[in-house]
C-alpha cells in the first residue's frame, strides 16, 4: 500500500500544507519516506465534528455489532502482512520477532474486547423494579449500565508501534465501549500508523459505519495534541509516555471548561525487593532474569525494573547481574529523543552522590548515544542515600537499574513508604518471606497496580484480572487499567432510565434479558441462560 | 449529650483557640450555642496521620466486620433520638417531619453499604488461572479486585445535614470501601455534624477499631478545607455543594503533586420536557407535580427542575403552574448565604432581556431574602432567548424555575444539545413520544445521569441501580455516582496479585471462595454458593 504522509479525516485524506515530519530508522539512522504532514487546527475541528456526529450511531449500535467491528480490523491489520512488520521495524528499531508477537498481541487484544461486548455482561446492568404500593412514597422502577463517554482521543506510544498505538489497547477499549477514536501517530512511527489507520478506515467502511468512527492525525510538534484534548466534542483521552508530556496533556483535560478523564500511563521504575532467602537459594537465576528483564526491548518497556532492593547476603548477585550487564551489547533504541534522554540520565546518575556506577562507562555510553543506542548501566546504592535523594526514584527510561542495599526489614519498610506509585512491585522470596513481610506487602498494595511474587514485571499478560495501572506518576487515575478486561470501563460512565416503558429501554436493561447478560436484579446477581456462562 | 464545640481528631477532642463560628437557626433569625472552632493546620496533619496509620489496619478488615461498624454507627444516630433531629432542626429550617426522614435514609444507607460488604460481590473479583505449558511464554496466574483508595475527606452538604453530611452517603461509601474518613463539618449545622460526629467516634471505639478511623474538623473559612484537600496523606474526597466551592476544591485536587479522585456533585437545572401530548391530556396534575418539585424543601435540592421546556399548547399548564407557585409561601432557606445569592440571582434574572417574569415582586423577594426566607419565582422565555442567554443555563439553587417555549422538535434538540451536564433530565408524554423523540432521548443521555419518564426528578431512590451523577457541571466525574450502590466504586482502585501462594492472597481471591462472592474465573462468573444468591 502506497503510503502517502496524510491524516485520515473520517473517510476523506488530510491536507499537505502543515509542518512536515519524516520517520528515522533508528538502527540505520536514515530518515524514511514518504515525507508525513501536521494537521492543521481546522482538521482537528472537523475530525471532531465527525466523530461527534458518528457517536450518535455508533455509540448505539449493540454489542454485537461494535465486535463485528473489531473483529474486522484486526483481519485488516492481519492482512497488512510482512508491509506493516517491515515498517514498523524500521521505525523502532525493535527485533523483527517482538514486532510480529506484537501484532500478535494486537490482534488478540481487538478480538479480547470484541468477545467481552459480544458476550455483554460488562456493562454492569441493573434493574431494581418498582413497587407503586410502597410507603411513604411509591418506589419507582430504576434501571442503569455503563454507556459510552463520547469521541475519545488515542495518543500512538513509542515504545509499543502496534499495541499501545493506532489499533492497540486504548482504541480497541474505547471502540469497545461505543466510542469514536481520534488517534494522533506517535511522530516515532508515522508510516506504522498510515497502515493501521488505513486498515481501520477500511474496516469502518466496509462495514458502512459512520465515517468519523476514527480519524487519525499527525502533529510535528505539540499543537494538534493541544487542541485535541482541548476539543469540547472530545470526552476522554487515552495517552502512554512521558511523565512530562502526560501531566502536560492532563492538565489541559482537568483545566478544560469542561474537565474530562485523561488516563496517562506515565511513569514507573517498578521496584523489585529480593528477600535473603531468595538470594541464599537462587542468586543465579534472579540475576539472569532480572538481567533479562532490564534488558528486553533496550530497557523500553513501563514496566522495566528500575529499582532492585535487596536485603541480605547479595554480593554474588549484583557480581552476576553486573557480568551479564556488562557484557551486552548496546542496542538500538526507539528514536533519537529517548536515546539523548537515556544518554543524560545515566551520565547525571553516575554524578550522584553515594551512588556507585557498577556498569558504565562514559565513553560507551556516549558512544552508544551517538548511534542512537543505549549500553546498559547498573548502579548501586544503601538504603539512607537513596531515601536522601529523590532523583534515584524517577524512572530512567532505558537498560538500567539500581540495587537499593537494605539493611534489613525496617529499610524495606521505610523505602517502600517512601516510593512514588508505580504500576508494578515485585517480591522475591519464599512463601514464608511474604506471610513475614505482611506489613511491606500492605503499604506496596498502596503503590502499584500489580503485585508479583517470583517473577518479573516486563511481559504483561492480557486477561480479566490483569491491572496495568497505579497510583501517580505510574498513571493518572490509580482507579484504571490500560491492559486487560477493565479497560473499556474507563470509557464508559452509568445512565440511569426511571420509569421507562420497555420499548424505550436499551435492550441491555429490557425485562425479558434476550441477550442473556449478568444483571444486578432486586439486588441479586441473575441471569436468564444461566446455563450458557455459569457452571 | 452536651455539645463542647470542638473537632474530634481520632478519640480526642481539639482545641479551642482557632476561629469562632456559631450555627444560626434561619428560621428565628438566632445565633446558637455553643461556639465551635475552627480545627488548626496542625489538627489536620494529625486528623491525616491518624487515618493514615489507620488505614493499615481497617484497610484490611473483611468485608464483614466493616459492615457491623455501618450498622454500629446506623444504631447510634438512632440513639441519638430527638436531641439529633431538634438541632437538625434548629440549624437547617427544615421541616421535623423531613429531617426524621432524611434520618432514616442515612440509617438506611448505611445499612444498605452494610449488606453489600457483607455479601462482597461488589470488589469484582477476577481469577485467570496459570497455564505453564501455554507457548510461547508461561502464563502466569493472575488475581485481582478493588482495594480502598486510603484515607478520604467528606464536605458536610448544607442541604442534607444528616444523608450527605457526617455520616451521609459520601461517608457511608467510603468506610464501606474500608477507607478512613475525616469529614469537615458543614458551616450551617456544626451542632449536628458534633452529635453525628461523636456517633461514629463512640462506635469505632466501642468496636475498638483503630482511632483514626474517623475525624471530623471545623472550618470557619476556606483554609482547612484547602489543607485537607492538599495533604498526601488524603487519597480522595467527597463534596456536594456550590460550583465555585466544588470547582476550587477539584482544582486543588487534580494539582497536587499526587493528583487525587475528588467526587464533586455541585450544579444542575435538570431539565423537564414537556412534550404536547402530556399538556394535553394533563397539564393540571402536571402543574402540581410540578410545582410540588419546585418547591419541595424550598427548592433546595440538586435536583430542583430549573428550566422546563414546553411545545405545544401551554397556556393553561403554565398559568395553572403561576398561580399554585404565586400562592406559595415563602419558606426560610438552609441560611443566610443561600438565602442572598437567591435573591440576588431572582432579582438578577428579573433584569434579563427577553425573560418575562410571571411570578416574583421585587418586593416580595427582598422581604423574603431579609428575613432568610425565598419566595418563589417563575419566568418565561423563548427558545432563541434561552439558547443567546448562558445566565439562563445555570442553576438559580431555591424554589424557581423557568418555562422555555419550543416551537418544535428542532427547538426540542438545539436546546438539548445546548445544555450543560446535568443529574437528571426528564420527559413528560407518551411512549410514542419516546419513540418520536429518540434523538432528543440520545442527546440527553450524553448530558445526564438520570432520564425519567413522567415523573419529577426531586426524591432520589437509594438502590442499587441509581445513578446520581451526571457530566461536569452536575459532577466532578460523570463516571461516578454519589447515590446508590455504585457509590462505593468511588473509593477503591483495582490491585493485582501475580503468581501469588493462595496463604498470602485477600480470601475474595483464594481458589476456594470461602467468602462464596460472585467472581469473574477464566473470563465466566461463578460463585461456589450459587443456591443462595442466583435464582
Amino acid at each position: 500500500m502506497p503510503l502517502t504522509g496524510q491524516s485520515i479525516i473520517g473517510y476523506r485524506r488530510g491536507n499537505t500544507s502543515g509542518a512536515q515530519l519524516r520517520a528515522f530508522n533508528p538502527a540505520t539512522r536514515e530518515e524514511l519516506d514518504p515525507v508525513y504532514h501536521s494537521s492543521s487546527l481546522t482538521e482537528v475541528a472537523e475530525a471532531a465534528d465527525l466523530a461527534f456526529q458518528a457517536f450518535s450511531t455508533f455509540g448505539w449500535l449493540s454489542g454485537k455489532k461494535r465486535a463485528v467491528f473489531l473483529r474486522r480490523i484486526a483481519e485488516k491489520v492481519e492482512a497488512l502482512g510482512e508491509e506493516l512488520v517491515e515498517r514498523a521495524v524500521a521505525e523502532s528499531a525493535l527485533p523483527l520477532a517482538r514486532i510480529r508477537a506484537e501484532r500478535g498481541r494486537t490482534v488478540s487484544q481487538l478480538r479480547f474486547f470484541a468477545d467481552i461486548i459480544d458476550e455483554g455482561s460488562w456493562v454492569d446492568a441493573r434493574i431494581d423494579f418498582a413497587d407503586p404500593a410502597r410507603q411513604p412514597v411509591p418506589k419507582p422502577d430504576v434501571r442503569s449500565m455503563l454507556r459510552p463517554l463520547g469521541p475519545i482521543v488515542v495518543f500512538g506510544a513509542s515504545n509499543f508501534p502496534l499495541a499501545f498505538s493506532v489499533a492497540g489497547g486504548d482504541t480497541a477499549s474505547a471502540f469497545a465501549a461505543g466510542n469514536p477514536v481520534i488517534v494522533l501517530a506517535h511522530y516515532s512511527h508515522p508510516g506504522t500508523a498510515e497502515l493501521v489507520g488505513l486498515a481501520i478506515r477500511d474496516a469502518a467502511s466496509e462495514l458502512g459505519l459512520p465515517e468519523g468512527v476514527f480519524s487519525l492525525l499527525y502533529d510535528a510538534g505539540y499543537e494538534v495534541a493541544r487542541a485535541l484534548v482541548a476539543h469540547p466534542h472530545i470526552k476522554g483521552g487515552g495517552f502512554t509516555g512521558s511523565r512530562s508530556g502526560g501531566t502536560t496533556l492532563l492538565k489541559i483535560a482537568t483545566s478544560r471548561p469542561e474537565p474530562i478523564p485523561f488516563y496517562a500511563e506515565m511513569s514507573s521504575v517498578n521496584p523489585v525487593f529480593v528477600l535473603p532467602n531468595a538470594l541464599k537459594t537462587r542468586s543465579e537465576s534472579l540475576a539472569k532474569g532480572l538481567h533479562g528483564s532490564v534488558t528486553l526491548g533496550v530497557g523500553q518497556f513501563c514496566t522495566n525494573p528500575g529499582v532492585v532492593i535487596t536485603t541480605g547476603d547479595d554480593a554474588g548477585f549484583v557480581s552476576q547481574l553486573a557480568a551479564l550487564l556488562s557484557e551486552t551489547q548496546p542496542g538500538a533504541m526507539l528514536n533519537r529523543r529517548i536515546s539523548s534522554s537515556y544518554e543524560s540520565a545515566v551520565a547525571e546518575r553516575m554524578t550522584r552522590t553515594n551512588v556507585t556506577t557498577r556498569v558504565a562507562q562514559k565513553d560507551a555510553i556516549e558512544a552508544a548515544g551517538r548511534k542512537c543506542q543505549a549500553s546498559a548501566a547498573l548502579f548501586e546504592t544503601d538504603t539512607k542515600s537513596w531515601l536522601a535523594d529523590e532523583t534515584l526514584h524517577s524512572e530512567i527510561f532505558g537498560p538500567t537499574t539500581i540495587i537499593v542495599h537494605a539493611a534489613g526489614k525496617a529499610d524495606l519498610l521505610e523505602i517502600a513508604r517512601k516510593l512514588e506509585g508505580n504500576l508494578t512491585a515485585t517480591i522475591h522470596g519464599t512463601e514464608e518471606d511474604l506471610r513475614d513481610n505482611a506489613d511491606l506487602i500492605a503499604v506496596l498494595e498502596t503503590k502499584v497496580g500489580r503485585i508479583l511474587f517470583n517473577g518479573f514485571p516486563t511481559g504483561v499478560e492480557v486477561c480479566q484480572a490483569m491491572v496495568h495501572g497505579g497510583p501517580y506518576p505510574a498513571t493518572s487515575d490509580s482507579r484504571t487499567t490500560s491492559v486487560g478486561a477493565r479497560a473499556i470501563l474507563r470509557f464508559a460512565r452509568p445512565v440511569c432510565y426511571q420509569d421507562f416503558p420497555e420499548s424505550a429501554l436499551p435492550d441491555e436493561l429490557k425485562t425479558a434479558n434476550q441477550l442473556g447478560i449478568l444483571r444486578l436484579v432486586g439486588g441479586r446477581y441473575i441471569r436468564e441462560m444461566e446455563q450458557k456462562q455459569s457452571t
